[in-house]
């Protein structure tokens, strides 16, 4: 605990790898490729889910489950589709086991499928499969759904939330009757996905397109939230593709439009993963262990008492539980560690390690002057307060813990990203100072895929909004061509 | 709509299919075996996910997300465990697919497994072989934890919710230090899923333990909670396994007890499904369509406007505004529904059909007279209310709805169980009445087999509670040998 692992700045990775295992967030699972999310990890991860349901179902959208397999002909009915996931397929051939002869356990040959089915590394093909069956007319339109699942695109190199064979996510698909009307919702659940990210995760992000090369597989447009990691690289957060008419053409799905006539559906698809608890880790936390937002902390806050002898814990007992039922009353979460068996200094350590974000402390003397100890996991400054209107104080404090922490992750931000014009500078910032590079590009795949092979920098997005000075045309740090505004190149996760 | 499907009389796995597509809860994937969970049946799983939820965790346990995937080894270590489940397990053989010389996609033959992967039929193999890591003293237990998950058992014939190759549950797995607080949990849990069928679905069950024959595949004693039908079958609503320490020997799973000596660690697992759903739809639906609990409604009450004219309308949603919120304000669910584009006949008959508790119908006279006519769909009976207090009122009415559908059920139930003495009697019983048959058995597995051989009747459980008459020693109605007690037969989903 404390400080035996390594620090962000000796070696971030497993800086991070250390707090994911410790912390009891994730662990390599003994099947390759797959995590096992622990509780404490996944109680981040369902308040995540709680907020994210609420705002679809505040945008009109409504869950649904798919099937979790894709027979492998559906798979490949949308070209690029298919080309881009089938190098990462697991595929079901058989239905059955059988014992061999010498008692071992094998794959019965006799029940081999006749046609193999993909576990879904998406559900595009599926839905609209489906959709062709709900959809006849202008007023089945627009058909905004969202799916809860796992999903599984096969990885060699995985790290815990950021690539994992499998993981969890959530999936909308939606239907509509004009292009333009798609577009509004890739762009509605982008602004969705940002205000999640800055104001539950405290994760400022960029909103922005993908280059034609950084597109989903399958879309016409794919928009993305870009986050900045303390180690200065971008973590795609959350994607929203525009995917045209390509899936309807795929699965035929036609629609008879208020004129009257019959037309192709427009499509949508938008999706945020566990990944977005590895974001969440790389954000925030520090040297001492995780460092969590509020609104998304298992426990906002841990009390732990001090005492000597079971007399003195009783009488604090009682105190808390008067303390910890006005917390309780205000809507915040709030563990009593009174355990006997391990000693403040411990459990002090314990809690800080994982990023409980305030820590009240009280012991008998506290007792006698009606005060507490109340210790910030954020800045790790602590205070005495009076008990007195406690609850108040304790809500307004957890405020500001949440404020501070997007605050600080912007300012952090804001420090790391670069203006270059020249593709000597580009690498120099790459090399020495890392961050956000703001360059101009002249909008080809060919630099753009020359770059990456050079500085292993991507295009991580076209902002949607930036600075005047970012706006202004330029020329290309590779090419010299002409650009008509700088766009986002980074290393990323 | 209406009465243009079979009625339950006429052909009842019709009706329930019927019901089940075009209520919009679920239809047939072109996943053979598969099925998609619509909004409107997928709104109502989630309602049952929350309140179950909350008393897994009112009652100590946590959620955790472990692989899909089950390396086939680890699949067979538990003997009967893999016998158990061998024969519908979807395998996955290889991970990537590639394109043909003919341009086809094809499975690349290069990227196959060097073990094959169990899509999980269940989780306990995962689960203790994570475990391990876990538990070292017996200061790490009890270790409580719950998974919702996805799982895959293969099946030829299958309906939907009842039995399908895939379907959602949720799957405990506890780990304790005694046989006792190990046997306590399974009967706890056994208690917290009566607790929900009957005060949630609102349908009486009866809990008992399963015979050697019906027990869950590595368990030393099954626990079951049994649903009557209104076709007389029984269903198996849920089962609590203890399973001894066979999982923890499978996996080297000890623990330092108390003393400081080594032992292995008591199991128990426990689960619900989606089958849930086709409970609900059976135990209370009528020839009209469906009849839903008010808890798990997805909405308590529609509210229909009557109107000729878009300025009556105007009038009555500005009257239903009011309504609407005082109802929101009570924590009722509730829908408006003033689409221009439908009659008011033609709502009235979709909305019994989806089984709405309560329908409003306003008129511009209600308005006049300050009423509204509220339907209820358990009973079709129909009053007009003052609007006065109507909030209070109609959180009553659903009380009193939810009620009824129990009492309702449990008098249907009551109705349709038999005692017999001889097998003649039996036989007749469950030719003529069917329902649910109690009779003396005298506890080997060859009477139990010959009796499901010759008249598919299955025993369902061995009751926990029952009636004195019933707890009587007697004689075998196939053997005539000595028997402890009456045990429940019936036949079955």
């Amino acid at each position: 605990m404390g400080k035996q692992f390594a620090t962000r700045a000796e070696n971030y990775s497993e800086w991070y790898n250390h707090l994911v295992e410790k912390a009891d967030l994730a662990e390599h699972s003994a099947v390759k490729g797959c995590m096992v999310i622990k509780p404490y990890g996944y109680s981040i991860w369902e308040k995540m889910q709680q907020a994210l349901d609420q705002m679809f179902k505040d945008t009109g959208h409504e869950n649904a489950y798919f099937p979790l397999f894709i027979p492998k002909s559906f798979f490949s009915k949308e070209a690029s589709h298919v080309q881009g996931f089938a190098k990462e397929c697991a595929v079901v051939t058989h239905y059955r086991l059988k014992t061999a002869p010498d008692g071992s356990i094998v794959v019965d040959p006799e029940a081999k499928l006749s046609e193999e089915l993909i576990v879904r590394p998406t559900s595009e093909t599926i839905i609209w499969s489906t959709y062709k069956g709900w959809i006849q007319s202008y007023r089945d339109l627009p058909l905004l759904i969202n799916q809860w699942a796992n999903v599984v695109r096969w990885e060699m190199r995985t790290r815990l939330f950021l690539r994992t064979a499998e993981f969890l996510w959530q999936e909308g698909h939606t239907a509509h009757a004009t292009a333009e009307e798609a577009v509004e919702e890739t762009t509605r659940m982008l602004d969705v996905y940002a205000d999640f990210a800055e104001n539950w995760m405290a994760v400022p992000v960029i909103k922005g397109r993908k280059t034609a090369n950084e597109r989903f597989a399958g879309a016409l447009d794919t928009y993305c939230i870009e986050a900045m990691m303390q180690d200065g690289k971008a973590l795609q957060a959350g994607t929203s593709h525009f995917l045209g008419q390509n899936f309807a053409k795929a699965f035929d799905v036609k629609f008879t439009n208020k004129e009257g006539k019959l037309d192709y559906v427009w499509a949508t698809s938008w999706g945020v993963s566990t990944r977005l608890m590895g974001a969440l880790v790389m954000a925030h936390s520090d040297d001492q262990g995780l460092v969590l937002p509020p609104k998304l902390a298992p426990y906002q806050v841990v009390i732990i008492p001090i005492y000597k002898g079971l007399e003195e814990l009783e009488k604090i007992n009682a105190k808390v539980e008067e303390i910890r039922k006005s917390l309780i009353k205000k809507g915040i979460r709030v563990k009593y560690d009174n355990r006997d068996t391990q000693r403040p200094g411990w459990k002090f350590a314990e809690y800080e390690f994982k990023g409980v974000p305030v820590r009240i402390a009280i012991g008998p003397r506290d007792l006698e002057s009606g005060t507490v100890e109340v210790a910030r996991r954020d800045t790790k400054e602590k205070e005495v307060l009076q008990m007195v209107d406690l609850d108040n104080k304790i809500a307004h404090l957890l405020e500001n813990i949440q404020d501070n922490l997007f605050k600080k992750a912007l300012s952090f931000r804001e420090q790391n990203i670069s203006r270059v014009d020249t593709y000597a500078e580009f690498k120099k910032v790459l090399t020495e100072k890392s961050g956000f590079v703001m360059a101009h590009w002249d909008g080809t795949p060919e630099s753009e895929e020359r770059i990456k092979q050079e500085t292993k920098a991507t295009i991580r997005c076209i902002p949607l909004k930036q600075e005047e000075a970012d706006k202004k045309p330029g020329v290309c740090i590779y090419s010299g061509k002409p650009s008509e505004q700088r766009v986002v190149f980074a290393l990323s996760y």
